[in-house]
């Protein structure tokens, strides 16, 4: 089938997935989740292949642990099909009803956005994870997901298919191509006619491949070039602690810290305490000129930072280190150097606090917390399709409400212009 | 100074936008209101002189009357200035607050989206409108008018960066470039690293042209095919009124009636009543073949619809007619001539009231109520800068909340992700 076919079909299948009833499409997530769950052996044999054709070409060891899934990562899959089930439903509540003047009611109520084009990475349950919000938000989805993982996807793929039949809902809400090319990821994100969003993840380059030549809107983050300032008076064992979660605790996410910004008040006691908790976690560091002297014992760890650094997101165990004077500053370092990802303020300061909360541009923004709480099941949403960092419809973590639109609703009894 | 200059220019004054307060923005749009009465007359004299030019070039009389500005209408202009200063600051109130089961408290914030580009036709109030709502919500905003309005346009881009200074806000907020050829507007919004958003309104080739081209996500409808539908049982006397008004009360609008669906058991009772009122206010009928008996009183004014002309936005005193045998049918004629832009449902049936809710796909749906009432003002939004088709970002008029994102915000007190 061409992906035009693929996408078509989608499309097609909207009207009857629209109609749908909550606990029809709530029977899917149920029937996904038992079907994985009968047939975990037979998955992680699949993804076996998958592993070892991965290894043949040569991918990290890093890339590989992403790529496997065992039993109980297939456990995991299951739970999260069962935990999106339990959301509420998103769509066709009547919100934010009014009374006009003129007597009429007018209201806004959630509609699927239509077909979503999913262009993921190697982990081989994104894609069905990306399914599970989809269409309980009353959309379809056609997912690529990356290559290596094609064995383990397209299993997973006839398992949605199938789940979407037992529940009465059409199949074709849900397809996976793992085998799609460059060329035909640019086909199906130029499908204007059928596709209404992309939403791709992964490395940079293809998202800007994606993002660049797509006819249809994306919905996208480029990278988390994340920060954390510690003001004035904060709490230094805190910020420890923050700081090293922030870091160390999974420092390939998006949500990971990259750059750490100090008070100058502050810096010598808190990067002094800080020092042996990084060398620890065996944290490369690049430090500002000011910042060395308090960082010494990191040794052959430690070098100068230049200003280009201050750009890069490691997604490894490094950290840019930079003291400020201000608050002024460190807004001043996240407007030049911040992806509008996640940023966050170590403070006991109110005045201070509500001012970085206001100004600092990012799709999230914290205080006295670390960035890698940026997650959607963290911040409530259930699930999370990916990150924004466009202001436009989505900002921050998409999870189902961001999947669907508001139209208005107006109740009049014979209403008119005049 | 070029079109790169001015977009850069307004994105230099976006972060002393953003901090500036409510009152400040208010200030702005009442030292307009004022600045706007005290020149009047020379804003009107200015777009005599366009009137003329434009006369001279043969534009049609429904032009000239867009783009005429009379005392009356620089009083409306006035007053919309103000209307949007009453409106309630739409930035930095926390919204949705919750206090998650961690202890964490995450809330939403409103903030800007930044630079808007705003291309639009040669009503001369239209980019100074725009701008009132633009700054209101904090965005910078660079107006490309109809070339026929230049010289009212630039003498109002004057007013409103003067206001601004006024108020102490960056004048480079606003700019009105009536000057732009096809290839400055496509560079405009081309730039992606300082323009954040694209409206375009105006005639269907404009906006094709932008929405194809543009490097920045655009906001648009292409055009309204509006659709009553009237069910059996409908209350017919209050269905000819709504009928009239939807189509006549000002033809060329987007959400004015373009087709009318009615019930076949409501057919002829329904069309004979409405006939001397088509009549009356000559609008031109083409009917579907099982209507046109009912509609013979029209005489040369009716005519068989072709299949093709159900796609058809007249943006005139001409209307489609068509009988359906039930709502299915209503909604699938929606579905397959339908713009997305209002549908309404004249109709005594609760199931069927719901179902046409549910399942016309409009940004704007609508029971027993004209079609134009589809308007930000109408609804309760205070002005609007557009409306959009699109389901991404805003569906439906466009309002200070559509100029707006929301961010994530997170209090916690030392949280790790762990």
């Amino acid at each position: 089938m061409s992906i035009r076919a693929v996408a078509e079909a989608a499309k097609a299948s909207l009207p009857k997935l629209a109609k749908s009833t909550g606990a029809a499409r709530n029977a899917f997530l149920e029937r996904a989740a038992h079907n994985i769950k009968r047939s975990s052996k037979a998955l992680v044999a699949e993804n076996a292949e998958d592993v070892s054709s991965a290894l043949a070409s040569g991918h990290t060891e890093a890339f590989l642990d992403r790529l496997a899934l065992n039993q109980s990562r297939v456990d995991g899959l299951v739970k999260s099909f069962l935990d999106v089930a339990a959301l509420p439903d998103p769509l066709y509540g009547l919100e934010e009803l009014e009374r006009m003047a003129s007597g009429l009611t007018v209201g806004r109520m959630r509609v699927p956005l239509g077909v979503i084009a999913f262009i993921c990475e190697a982990r081989p349950g994104a894609a069905a994870e990306a399914a599970a919000l989809t269409v309980k938000s009353g959309n379809a989805i056609v997912c690529k997901p990356g290559k290596e993982s094609a064995k383990s996807s397209k299993f997973l793929g006839a398992i949605m298919r199938r789940s979407l039949a037992e529940a009465g809902l059409p199949e074709d809400a849900v397809a996976v191509i793992p085998a799609m090319g460059r060329e035909e990821i640019l086909e199906l994100v130029g499908l204007d006619d059928c596709v209404d969003l992309a939403i791709p993840r992964g490395g940079e380059g293809l998202i800007r491949m994606v993002a660049e030549n797509a006819k249809v809107p994306v919905l996208k983050h480029y990278k988390g070039v994340c920060h954390l300032y510690v003001d004035a008076g904060a709490d230094l064992p805190s910020a420890v602690k923050v700081i090293i979660d922030a870091k160390a605790s999974r420092p390939a996410a998006c949500n990971a810290l990259e750059c750490l910004l100090v008070h100058e008040a502050e810096a010598p006691a808190l990067l002094s305490a800080l020092a042996p908790e990084l060398k620890n976690y065996r944290v490369a560091v690049r430090a500002s000129k000011e910042c060395m002297g308090h960082l010494a014992q990191l040794g052959e760890a430690l070098t100068e930072a230049s200003e280009e650094d201050f750009d890069r997101e490691y997604l490894d165990l490094a950290l840019n280190v930079a003291a400020v004077p201000d608050l002024d500053a460190a807004l001043d370092h996240i407007r030049r150097h911040g992806s509008r990802h996640t940023e966050s303020i170590l403070t006991n300061d109110l005045a201070n606090a509500r001012r970085f909360v206001e100004e600092a541009d990012a799709s999230c923004v914290m205080v006295n917390a670390s960035t890698r709480l940026n997650d959607g099941g963290v911040l409530g949403m259930g699930g999370e399709i990916g990150i924004s960092t466009t202001k436009l419809h989505a900002y921050g973590p998409m999870g189902l409400k961001e999947l669907t639109s508001r139209k208005f609703v107006v109740f009049g009894h014979g209403h008119v212009r005049g």
